[in-house]
């Protein structure tokens, strides 16, 4: 057993923080930006001094491999360097920086690794500079064309295909992350539940399904003053009616089911008419298929014509659950035991790179706690001492999936 | 008992919405635009034509008088000609057309006034190019500082003191509005009520009281996927439970009162962010004062905190109840029935030059039906024949005002 060094680790986080800086103590860090480059710069160079090899595929996720001993597909631990604009010093980057301190450690106390050993950085995780988000391990995994991807622009104009001409870091296509023993990426919950519940990993089983929907009500737009209640065609009142349904009926689903208005648009927005639109999004996430299901019901219960009003609904978007790998969380599970860290299991509730790779590749992700589970902001942290022992829980996994994948292997060998 | 002429006065309306025309059949004549100046061109042209006297103020506001045989404080009649953008071919215009149709009826007929009879076209009513609407009734009724109104900018930073200079049309301050025996506003109702119960002429016997407030209320963003239903601090679920408790106290208050929110806006209001902030206003109006006491002490009622959430209650303005002069009122409605014109007393829940001057002058207001009451739109419409018995009620009002008030002085000096 062993572990990280927790000084070592902060410092790297610390260094990395430096990368896009803010004045408020956050990293606005965009996709293959300057600051972007300077990370992943200072990164290669740290990999190349433990003895790495770097390789780059043509969507510049980058690729850090200790060797091993046997030519079997390497153990791969790693996140992203990229931020969303004035986002946190630990999203994405604690996985990254975590990997490496677990090389370190191995390094440091000479060990010598049966299975190669990679720490992947993958490009544009946040897509807040080129959308979509987790596009590259989109791209991977064949949930999104690549051709298409290319031709996501920034704010400026500039193509996704044109930043990544320009950042140095585009590699071939073969040298992408195709065939590897296992992923575990180590990453901060982004919710309150193990801060709350004072547990010091969280054991992630997969990633909630969701659904977003469109809710558009249009009525009459008409003097505030001069029209009387009854003569009315309001959407507002309508919207709020249905809200109020839809708060009451999805409360009663489960209790781990999460459920959001978090736009709405009122038209045309004066104090003195009445609106003659109302645009809102429910958004809900659960883990349970069958719960999504009921929440896509409760929707469509919803009256499409009501005191006067036309009501339209439409899904924008949804994603499955994803399962990950039982094994790797049992891993995970006995890691935190041997170092007596309390652990839970959950599901994310947000997305990763790792619900695209799990499609391809037995996967899983260590959290560790968000401090008031805060993110994609600058006020995001997670003490330096529960990093590093997520670091600590992610070494371990890692050495005790190479002792288990060796064995197994010689086990094949041998029959 | 005199008739006015409908072919003409349709024949007018068609003519002044030449002024300002919109592709779509509307109007675009902000104050002291050029296409405002033509209408004002053309409207001193007709009443010149007339033999009628033409005056303007510091304002420039226009008065067209046709003499009496007294030297008495004159009866008036008018509106404005300015509109919204992409306003309608009615609102306030009609109230000046009428009241030319009422003259060029008398003149038509030989008509000896005892007292004199002025058109008045008040500047800037609506307030759409210059802040705030009523401006020139509010200055001359002392309502608002004219030092201040004449900062007002539009759009292009031209201030209204700059337009009314390139106008052509400031006059001197000592020919305002100051005494008049009677100030009568004919306009379209700009709501559904007469059109919906088949009434020919609304008696306004006062514009409605009124309130808005602003209601704040501040949660906490999170992650919509990763933050428990019983973590968040959603103040979009509890404005929306607000709403409710709204709707639901302020409907029982009084059948007759309006209430409206007709602006909400939600931060940071994307589809996957818990909101941080919802504000929305309320705006409510009753002619009876106590009613709007119920509605602000009905806001009021709403906790300060809950939820998590800290909620802010502020009024942005009100405005008291104005009650028209009975005596017109009477006689609007003996005009009615002389012609056998349904009609119906009502306040007006919109503002209204009158309801300023009804502040020094014996004031009240004639409306018109709108059909499906629509008003500041392009849509905005009220038949030729609506508009013409709308003219008839006016003439004989004023005519019957004539001998009322010509009746009085006689009494006055035989005393």
């Amino acid at each position: 057993m062993y572990k990280c060094n927790e000084a070592r680790l902060k410092e790297s986080i610390i260094q990395f923080s430096q990368f896009g800086a803010t004045s408020n103590g956050g990293v606005t860090r965009l996709a293959l930006s300057k600051e972007d480059l300077q990370a992943r710069d200072y990164f290669v160079q740290c990999c190349e001094q433990l003895g790495m090899e770097i390789k780059t595929d043509d969507m510049a996720n980058i690729y850090a491999t200790l060797p091993g001993k046997r030519n079997l597909p390497p153990i791969v631990m790693g996140s992203h360097l990229d931020s969303v604009v004035r986002g946190g010093r630990f999203d994405g980057v604690l996985g990254v920086l975590t990997a490496l301190e677990a090389v370190r450690t191995i390094k440091e106390n000479g060990l010598e690794l049966e299975i190669p050993l990679t720490i992947v950085n993958f490009t544009n995780e946040e897509g807040a500079r080129f959308e979509p988000s987790m596009m590259s391990s989109g791209v991977l995994s064949g949930k999104f064309d690549k051709e298409r991807v290319l031709k996501s622009t920034d704010v400026s104009c500039i193509t996704f295909e044109q930043a990544l001409k320009e950042s140095n870091y585009q590699g071939s296509e073969e040298n992408r992350l195709k065939e590897a023993s296992a992923f575990i990426e180590l990453h901060i919950e982004q919710g309150p539940v193990l801060e709350a519940e004072n547990v010091e990993i969280g054991i992630v089983e997969g990633v909630v399904g969701m659904v977003c929907y469109e809710i558009r009500i249009t009525g009459e737009s008409n003097h505030a003053g001069t029209t009387p209640m009854k003569m009315r065609k309001d959407p507002l009142f309508l919207a709020n009616k249905y809200i109020s349904l839809l708060i009451e009926k999805l409360g009663q689903i489960d209790e781990e089911l999460v459920y959001t208005i978090g736009r709405m648009n009122v038209s045309p927005n004066i104090h003195t008419v009445i609106p003659n639109k109302v645009v809102f999004t429910l958004e809900s996430r659960h883990k349970d298929p069958a719960k999504i299901k009921q929440v896509e019901e409760v929707i469509h219960s919803l009256p499409e014509e009501e005191a006067g009003c036309k009501v339209e609904i439409e899904r924008l978007w949804n994603r499955d659950t994803v399962v990950f790998d039982e094994t790797i969380c049992n891993q995970i599970e006995e890691a935190c035991k041997s170092f007596g860290y309390s652990s839970k299991r959950l599901y994310s509730g947000a997305g990763h790179d790792a619900q695209f790779i799990a499609s391809y590749i037995p996967t899983a992700m260590i959290f560790v706690p968000s401090i008031n589970g805060k993110s994609h902001c600058e006020e995001e942290e997670t003490p330096y001492e529960d990093c590093a022992k997520g670091a600590d829980v992610l070494l371990e996994t890692v050495l005790n999936l190479q002792t288990k994948f060796s064995l197994k292997v010689q086990e094949k060998q041998t029959n």
